[in-house]
């Protein structure tokens, strides 16, 4: 069902016309460090003109956030040797046009660099410069088939929509959450989850999460500290499952699937009670995504659902920054990633988030320094 | 497909259990004058004990919204002849146990009556006690066949779940209009979208509605001066009809009917676009309601969803009926009811809700006066 798989990229050795030898006015060279598999990449494997983030195009480098090392710059703003993450290329190197979209990170002995494309990732900006034209496949979804006719250049994938979700400032904005609420966590020891639910049990919520083996919920439940976890291939009723674990219904349900377990939140929740759309991971690979029935119960229990996007929120990222790390050094939180190694890794990596390989964050690691 | 019909109801002549001799301290005998018909009704008449307002009791009275006399009182705030409004029986009198749930109306020559159940209508108080134990139908949905088995009393209904949907004096708390947003509200000539069409346009929105009949499509243009209206039986593609009339996107969608029409709205909202849940008749007679599958766009267009009940804005209802009293009074509003004559009309009044019949609110007149 259009999951993408690692046949359908490719590693190319040789110049990209990234690292082009004419350099645009105050652009950068950067050595990319690590980079950040998300599963909003796979709605950028298709066309879909009306996204707030343009498709890639088929035959050039992936696109995706990550950490980099300044190694030359003709931007005063830039120097030799600074760690920057933003919007980079799944290549080596990378010429960055834009170095404005970038973030300089202040190195700490204490945060692993790689956190900043996972626990403190958050994209300076999103905008139309990162759009490419020329986007060669037909309207809609595509199949395997289709998108990988674009393989031609370094890591590629073929075609796009987005429903970026990396790690969300706005929990608080949205959710609301108050001591004593209850609140439900899906994906729960994904990249999103483990701190959504981490941050709601500091609220003094009471927190459940789904993930999809018996590893991971037992990391929800022992390493991340959740109240309860429940593997949710092993429920044949998720309605029942939910009911079980919320008795008296679910104040939150911060959601990062879609789908049937979409459904099944939504005929648990309580009155006045508050769903965060983060992501449909469920959804993202069908070519019709499932129907969700049980949207009637957002009249009776007065619920409301909204989507977001981190870069409605970046007012906030100071303060979320200072508290996580805050919190982090304090051992108030853990975060775990899934890392692996060396770029010839990156299609298995990205392609395994689709089938839950992953345990924590996937990022790919291109180089240490 | 679970559609009332105007038989699973009966008119019966004779005193009812609810007119009995013997009057709690502190009731009321009132004589019923305008019965309101709802749509939500049709919820009541299936179980569904996860519902804020319980189901009729198959071979009960039916229960619903009107306006009354009081024609003896034994309670110290309301005397013979006070014109009250709240939950009554389908019935020609009716004994009133809690009046504290009734709100007194002062007549106006200017206002009829029969608009305290539409234009101005507002329950004052939802609660547990009109619950009624004693359901002796199946769990879920019920066949028509089903609860046609309880008919013995009155004007009698077998059934019961709810999606109230009466005025809404909460369009501006959900909605946040502001001038120049394109609205969009389905079922655009009923008893709720004409007067939410009629204020969005005195916010200074851009209105389209839609409707089922080329006679409401008229009233919605000429009558209820929305800047554009469309017949949604006649359009093959409702996502091509949407775009037609919102090239740009819609801000607000008040949505009446859920379904397709949910659907294709998604699919057309803007970004920061808000969705208010107002009711979703097009799936109270469905079995399995249809399934909803452009909830990606919540995401990508951070779109708020919001389902609500007029009972939680209560608050709001003084400045409310001050609003629109004065509106009505300076000819910015006007309101269109379908009135039937006689309690025997009030089980083709009812049924006539689902297929459309009605021509803006549809009330049932027991009496004059």
């Amino acid at each position: 069902m259009g999951i993408p798989k690692e046949t359908d990229m490719e590693i190319k050795v040789g110049g990209s016309s990234r690292t082009a030898k004419e350099r645009p006015k105050g652009a950068l060279l950067v050595k990319n460090l690590y980079l950040s598999c998300d599963p909003y990449m796979r709605g950028r494997m298709r066309q879909f003109h009306d996204s707030y983030i343009p498709p890639f195009v088929p035959g050039s480098v992936i696109e995706g956030f990550g950490v980099s090392r300044v190694v030359h710059s003709d931007n005063p703003n830039f120097k030799t040797g600074d760690i920057v993450t933003g919007m980079t290329g799944w290549e080596e190197y990378s010429l960055i046009q834009e170095p404005q979209r970038l973030r300089k990170i202040q190195q700490d002995d204490d945060i692993p660099l790689s956190y900043y494309v996972g626990l403190l990732g958050a994209l300076p900006e999103m905008g139309t410069s990162c759009c490419f034209n020329g986007w060669i496949g037909a309207h809609g979804l595509l199949t395997t088939d289709v998108y990988r006719q674009g393989r031609t250049h370094d890591l590629n994938l073929g075609t796009a929509y987005a429903g970026f979700y990396l790690l969300m400032p706005d929990f608080y904005e949205v959710c609301s959450p108050n001591k004593g609420d209850c609140v439900f966590v899906s994906a729960a020891s994904g990249a999103v989850g483990q701190l959504v639910g981490q941050l709601a049990k500091l609220h003094g919520c009471y927190v459940v999460g789904s993930a999809g083996t018996d590893q991971k919920v037992d990391l929800v439940k022992n390493k991340f500290g959740f109240d309860e976890a429940f593997n949710y291939k092993e429920e044949p009723d998720l309605d029942a499952a939910l009911k079980r674990y919320f008795p008296q219904g679910i104040d939150i349900y911060f959601d990062n699937v879609g789908g049937a377990m979409l459904d099944a939140a939504l005929g648990n929740m309580r009155v006045h009670g508050r769903i965060a759309i983060c992501g449909m991971v469920s959804e993202q690979n069908l070519f019709k995504p499932q129907g969700i029935h049980n949207l009637f119960h957002l009249i009776s229990k007065r619920v409301t659902m909204r989507g977001f996007l981190q870069s409605d929120y970046l007012h906030l990222l100071p303060r979320f920054l200072e508290d996580v790390i805050s919190y982090y050094k304090q051992g108030k939180i853990v975060y775990i990633e899934d890392m692996s190694r060396g770029l010839e890794s990156a299609p298995a990596a990205l392609a395994g988030l689709y089938s839950g390989k992953n345990v924590g964050k996937q990022v790919v690691c291109v180089a240490r320094d």
